[in-house]
This record gives structure tokens, C-alpha cells and sequence, in this order.
């Protein structure tokens, strides 16, 4: 029997069925770390024990986007080892702290799958969990993905198309996040005098910032968050493919935002939802990565005045400073975004 | 008194002396999720702490391979700063597992020397061994290597060559991994179907995908590993020399195999001992590593049924898919093939 | 109210303010990887639990630069986002050791304000403080920076110039070093077998191995250390500065220094002071940095016979082997020379 795993075509998803992922990872310091050294992030709940503790987790937790990487990385071998396209997500919730020590792992539901009409590829929607130790969901999110399939002559199944929410509803928000001590909140500390008070709906935030990314450094990422995905890593064939280069992992890109997103939003400490997010452009080794938000919705937790949450609406814009704000267009986005991301940061009150 | 080592030359070993090497080293978790972050690998014992305690480790152990470049490092200051080539290897085995918290050290005992007829160098065999904190061996290997003499008309001494093992005996396997129940192997996790007795010597995988090393990546790991072997760090010096450009310690390139190799063989979890190991050519940043393996013999361990080894013979080649398992060819190798890596790896029963 | 930061200006430091940095940061052993596969630092101390207990440390600490970069980064924001160039160090004293699991956080004091005669900059000085989670002070250290004014209209303020110590005093080092037992000091396994009493005043040391630095390395150290200097990151804007290139954060280059001395300082295990620093030049990635030390003076310690402190001047020099010693030349510098840094080592007796 041939042991190479070639990976699911179209024709090997089912809705309704469990694919359970491989390789659990117990998530380390040396993770957080390189996390940190990856992309620069600042948040103070994340980099220190003692600020952590002093609002009110046990331990600093660890990012969310890395704990959303590392259970996005192992769907990659039986998700999209043979996608040609990473479509969108929605309805994306962080549901419980993970901690240094903890391990994750992953399985996705298979909830759609629809042919599409050049009769060789298909659209395949699954909802996938990540879970630690205990079994706890820490994560969950929907993605849909463009599939190859094996064989042109194999029949179309029966179109499931999920309806999927348009956004995280505001009683939805704020699960993995404990209840906070907002008076303990130190501002200097946290880096930012802005608390979720001081945001309005409307607002554009310039992030300023800049970052250079190169093969080393997204190669590194991608590979601690185990994620296999051929595109990334292969310059031999990918020098011979559509764009000539290895592409950047997509979730590289929403972390470098979120990292530079701190100037602007250094108390937004907690991403709790993800409305839906699209790689509008794919970023090649090499670029530069600016970022702008808008405030799109300010909403208080029912039951919580710790924390209030901001509905944040990111564009990431490929070499092009983003005072002006790049982002939707007349047809589509303005040309240098690259990513357009629709999230829900908390904030202390 | 001059303070600068400049390393040992061919007149300065003797058989039967033995070398304390310097900078014992604690592992951490750092340094796994550098390791993971390098080279992408994916096997559920070394990730995770549950998947390893639920077969009978008593934490997940660190990837063998870690553990070989970390003993293998601190033997660079003393054995080859004057080396010119790293001729091969045999008898290494695995005795102890490592968790993170151990502290390794290295000695070396020398076992041999020949100087070549050229008269300006010589060929040095060590048998080097690794401890932990509690002295107890945790690897042991032979390696030899050519060095310059300092002095062309120093005497030649007299030549002692020991008589290695072609490969490791079944019998001497298998010491580093606890007993192991194999019934509590979850194959899913695991990320392979296939057990021991899937596997029949002749069988041939591809491992499929490639991996393109960039500089940085390369230089990280060696540092990481505490090797100072000058040929991978200093351009300067190395862009006058015989290629003109830094070389890839081997060891990064036995890493990449191991990591790819885990598409066909995801169940091999535990690398027992390594019967000889030849870097065919050099490797340089910008190369994309392919790999595929032979299995040369399966074989049960005495008296245990818990695990099996599989005899295997992992070929590296550079910007060349596997596909046709490019190899040994009439006269050598296949001119594609940079790596040939002779080794028993565990499987469950 | 705009909610980007643009940093301070000239005009917004009062000497005898005191700034509480951002992003309290926990130390671990993620972070000393990375540190140890960043350099390749292969102090033994810093290296591995079993040598700095039998010496009578609590724990491995962690590396006396690593800590430096830490506190030295959280400035960055506050300090230096508009600074023109980071002029000068002195008076900067270790205090107490820092091990993994601590959290650092920074102050600093204006201790200096004097506006250039352009109208257009002015220096500031600062005396920054970092402090553990206890409060303990483990390191402090003045700094000078050209800083941008705002309006070149606006008035200069009263120079104030610190009187700053030429060196730090004899009787003030070592406070961050425990009391060690010198006599289980192992040279073999520290990797060299000179002891304080070894060296002399006025000994040259060449170190002799060069490394070469990748965009990703500089880039993956500096944001472990959570600076966030722009000039470092952002290729888009710098490729159109003056250079045209991101410069290379100053501290890296002391850190490639450090880890080079060990052939020739390997006992040289702690940094207790520095006395002054000089960035001779910039760095750019794909420069190879060698470098050399002289020893300017060897001093016994008051009260103290377990440790001796050696007053080094260490010259990195870019793209030059330092055989020679390039250093101070007749006007300025050897043109090579990239660095000058005066501190203080410790070395067991």
C-alpha cells in the first residue's frame, strides 16, 4: 500500500462528516516567544505574568491569532493540501484562555460542499474546533476553501451551502475572556491611555508602522504552527508556478497587522471574535506591510462593564503608508490592500 | 600567554585520550519550538504532552535529532575548527530519552588516526558521548573527519583504524524508548495509518514536498546548537573560498529529511539508531531539499512487542522532485542526491 | 482625540520627569533560545542549570545582554520613535541577576535637555532603571539621544548636561553576581583555562571568527525585544532614506560581539558594567562582524576574592578579520570599526 498521504480532492468530503486532525501540540513558552520575536507584539496581557495576573487571568494567556494558527495548521494536510484558494471565514470565536502548557488539537465538520461549474473544482465549507486537554473548545471557526477535484468525470454532489452569520453576535462575545479587574488596569503599563470608553464608531486609525517580511521569517511561523500547506515553502516549484515565488501564509498577514495594530489600539487586549476576514492580494517575501482601522461598532457585553468590545474593521495595504485610509473602492478595495479583516477586540472599561 | 584558541590540528590527538567538550546545555522548550519553528516536524510523541504520556512516556521526549546536533555541537570547538570534511558516521544509538530540564554535555574519546599520504593531513575517528545531568549516556556515535596538520614535517603517527560496525545490531535498539502501549496509539493524532507490520523491507516512499532553506534559517539552527564550525556563518571568508558561499551544517539537512520524511512515515516516531550517514554534496542557502526512503529491513525487537524498527535509507536530493527515487546510480549517486542517511526508527506494533 | 502615537519630541522631555515605559515583559526560556540562536552565546553560566548551581547561582540566569535589550526596547516609544541617532551609553551597572520567569519593566528619568544650534534637534539624556517584579532594580544605565524638535519656533529650555562617570568605579561592580565558589569552576567544561589572574593589562585579544548578519535575524532580535525603532523594520521607507537600507539595532552588533569574545574571554561569564558604548558605524544585513579586545585594566573587587573584573575595550569591525587589531586610529577610527565598547567582566579567580 502506498504511503504517501496525497491529501483529500474535492470527491473525498461529505457534509456531515468528523475529520479528526493529527499532531496535538502542547503550546510552550518557547511558542510565545517566537510569537513574539515574529512579529513584535506588545500586548501587556500576553507578555507579562504580572499584568496578566493583576486584572484577573491565572497566567498571561497566549495570543489568540497564535492559538488560532496553531489549529488552523493542522487542517492544512486534510483540508487544503490540494486547495487552490483559501476563500473566507466566518463565525470565528476564541471560547476559553489557552495557557503555556495546554495542548490543542483540532477536528473539522464538513458543513458544505458545492461543485462548481468548470466541473474540476469545488467549494468546501468546514467548521473546525480547536480543543485543549480536557476537551474544552477553545476555538471555533468556519472556512471555506476552493478544492481540486481528482477527476473531472466524477459526478457533482448535492449543493450544501451553510448560512453562515454575517457577524459575531454582541451576547456571543467576551467567552474566553475572565472577568477583568478594569481598576487594575495600568495604563502606562498597557501602553495606551485609550480605554474602550475613549473609541467611537467611525473612527479611522492610522497604525504607522511598517514591517518588512521575509522568506526566514514566515517559513519559521508557519512551520511552528505545523502548517503544510506546499505553497509556502517550495521555491523549486513555486518558482515555476502562477506567481514565481513561495506566497505568505495569509494568517502571517493578519498577525503582522495585529501587531502594529498596537499603536492605535494598545488596549484592545483581546480578540474574541472574528466576523469574516479576505486575503484580497497575496504578499511575496520582500513587501513592506502597513495597516489602518476603522471603528465600525462599539458594543457593551450584556452582564459586563469590564470590558467593552470594539467591532474593528483592519485593512493591511502592501508598501503604501496608510494615512489616507486605503481600503474599499468603487469595484473592490483600493489596489495596494491586501487583507481585509472584520474582528471583535475587547477592551477595559 | 595567547588567549585565542585556534582549535586542534592532526598532530594534537591521540588514541586512547579523552576530550572533555565545553558548554554543558540545559534544553528547554525553547529550544523545541526552535526546532519545530526549522524544520516544520510534525511527530505527535515530540509535540505533545498528552500523546506521550497516554503511550507511556513520561513527558513528550525532545526529537532525537535535537538532542544529537546539541552533543554533536560541542564537539565542533575541539574535533573540527581545523577540519576539512566530515567524512561519516556509524554506531550511534540513542540510550536515554532527553526531556526539556536535562542538561547535556559531551566527550569524546579518540579512537583513531591516519594521516593521508599527502602528508598535510589526517583523518581523526572520536567515538563522542552524550550525558545528562545525572552522567547517564544518552548518545553515543563515532564520526570521523579530515584535519590539517599544523606542520607538514611533524612524523606521521603510527595509523589506527577502528573497525566499525556496518550497521547497528537489532539487538542493541530500542533503549531509549520506554515501553510503550501501543494499543493507546491513536492513529488520527498521529497523523499516520500505518503501524510496524504495515511496512515490507523494499518498500519505497516519496515524501513529496520540498523545502527551500534560506541563510538565516540555517544560521539560527547551528547557533541554536552552539556548533562554531566556520564555514556556516562567515561570508566574508567564505565568499573567497572553494564555493564561494557559506555551507549548510549536514545535520540541518538530516533535520529537513526527518521533518518531510513524516508524510509515509508519520508513525516513525523514535529514531533508535543511525548505521552510517554520508552528505553526498554540499548544501547552500536558496537549495530546495526533496527526500525519499528505502526500507532496507523491518525487524521485532527481542522481547518486546510493543514496537517494531524499520531499517531505512533516507535520500536528500537538491531541486529535484522524488518521485523516481533518485539514489545510488552506477557510479556513485544520482547527481541530484546530497544526503544518504542509513537508520532504524521505531514504529507501534 | 487621535489615537495614534507619534512619539515625543524634543519639546516634550523636562528634565526631572520620570517616564513609566510600556509592556512589563516576562523573561523565558523561549527568549534564551532564541537569545543562544540568535548569537550562538556559549557562555557556560548562562548555558546550563548544573554549571551555575555548583557555582552557587539559584538558576541558570539569564543572559546580563538579553536583559540589557529587554529594558533598553521598552524605551523605544517613548524615547527614541523620532530620535536622529542613539549617541552614547555610560554608567550602566547589572544589579541583580534576572532568571526566566521574571518580568522587567523600565522607567526612565530626563536627566538632560540641550538643544542643538540648528533649532531643529536637541539631545536629551535619560537615566533608564529596569526593575524586576519584586521592584528590585537589576540594571540601570544613562543614554543620549539626538531628538527631533517639533516646532523648530518653540523655545529652547535651559541646557542641562549631566556630568556622567568616565567609568563605573571599581567599588560598584558585581553586585549582580552571587557570591560563587571558584574553586568548582570547571575550565573544561567553561571552554577555557584562563582565570582572572591570567590576563594583564594591555593584552590584545583577537577573537578571530567573523559572522555574517541576515535581515531576518536582526529583525526576529529586535522585535523579541519589543523595540520598536522604525528604522529596523520597514524597508519601504528606509529604502528611500538615507541609506537606503534598514540599520541594524546598535545593541545587536554588542551582542554578536559579546558571543565572538568567548574564544578568548570563554571565562568572562557576566557583564557587570558598561562604561561607555560607541556606534561607530551602521550596520547593514550581509555584513560579517568580526572583533577583538583589549585589556584596558584588570581590578580585584573590594571585599571579594571569587571573582576578579577585567576592564575590556572590544572593536567590532565589519568585513575585516581583526588580526591587526583595528581600533582608534590617529583621526577617529580604523575605517572598519563599527563599534567601541568599554565594560567591565567578571571572571572566577
Amino acid at each position: 500500500m502506498n504511503k504517501t498521504d496525497i491529501g483529500r480532492f474535492f470527491e473525498d468530503f461529505s457534509v456531515g462528516e468528523t475529520i479528526v486532525h493529527a499532531t496535538p501540540r502542547t503550546v510552550t513558552s518557547g511558542d510565545v516567544s517566537l510569537y513574539t520575536a515574529l512579529y513584535g507584539s506588545r500586548f501587556a496581557v500576553q507578555s507579562s505574568e504580572t499584568f496578566a495576573k493583576a486584572i484577573g487571568y491565572e497566567h498571561a494567556p497566549v495570543d489568540d491569532l497564535l492559538v488560532f494558527h496553531i489549529v488552523f495548521g493542522k487542517t492544512a494536510p486534510d483540508v487544503s493540501l490540494n486547495a487552490i484558494a483559501n476563500l473566507g471565514y466566518a463565525e470565528c470565536r476564541f471560547l476559553q484562555p489557552v495557557y503555556v502548557g495546554d495542548t490543542l488539537s483540532t477536528t473539522s465538520e464538513v458543513i458544505g460542499v458545492k461543485e462548481n461549474s468548470n466541473g474540476k473544482t469545488g467549494i468546501v465549507y468546514v467548521r473546525s474546533t480547536g480543543r485543549n486537554q480536557n476537551g474544552c473548545i477553545v476555538l471555533e471557526y468556519v472556512r471555506w476553501v476552493m478544492v481540486n477535484k481528482r477527476d473531472k468525470a466524477s459526478p457533482a454532489p448535492d449543493p450544501v451551502v451553510p448560512d453562515l452569520a454575517k457577524q459575531v453576535s454582541v451576547t456571543s462575545l467576551g467567552e474566553a475572556c475572565p472577568l477583568i479587574d478594569a481598576g487594575a488596569w495600568d495604563c502606562d503599563l498597557s501602553g495606551s491611555p485609550h480605554r474602550f470608553g475613549d473609541y467611537k464608531a467611525g473612527e479611522r486609525i492610522d497604525h504607522v508602522d511598517g514591517m518588512t517580511v521575509e522568506e526566514a521569517e514566515h517559513m519559521i511561523a508557519t512551520r511552528l504552527y505545523q502548517n503544510t500547506a506546499k505553497v509556502h515553502f517550495n521555491q523549486f516549484t513555486e518558482g515555476q508556478g502562477r506567481f514565481g515565488r513561495r506566497i505568505i501564509y495569509g494568517g502571517h498577514v493578519i498577525s503582522l497587522a495585529r501587531a502594529l495594530s498596537f499603536n492605535g489600539l494598545g488596549n484592545g487586549f483581546h480578540i474574541t471574535a472574528i466576523n469574516g476576514g479576505r486575503h484580497v492580494a497575496p504578499l511575496f517575501a520582500g513587501g513592506t506591510v502597513f495597516c489602518w482601522s476603522l471603528v465600525k461598532e462599539t458594543a457593551k457585553l450584556p452582564g459586563r462593564t469590564d470590558v467593552g468590545a470594539l467591532r474593528l474593521v483592519t485593512y493591511a495595504a502592501l508598501d503604501r503608508p496608510c494615512v489616507d485610509f486605503p481600503g474599499r473602492a468603487e469595484k473592490g478595495f483600493d489596489e495596494a490592500v491586501i487583507l481585509e479583516l472584520d474582528y471583535w477586540a475587547l477592551l477595559p472599561s
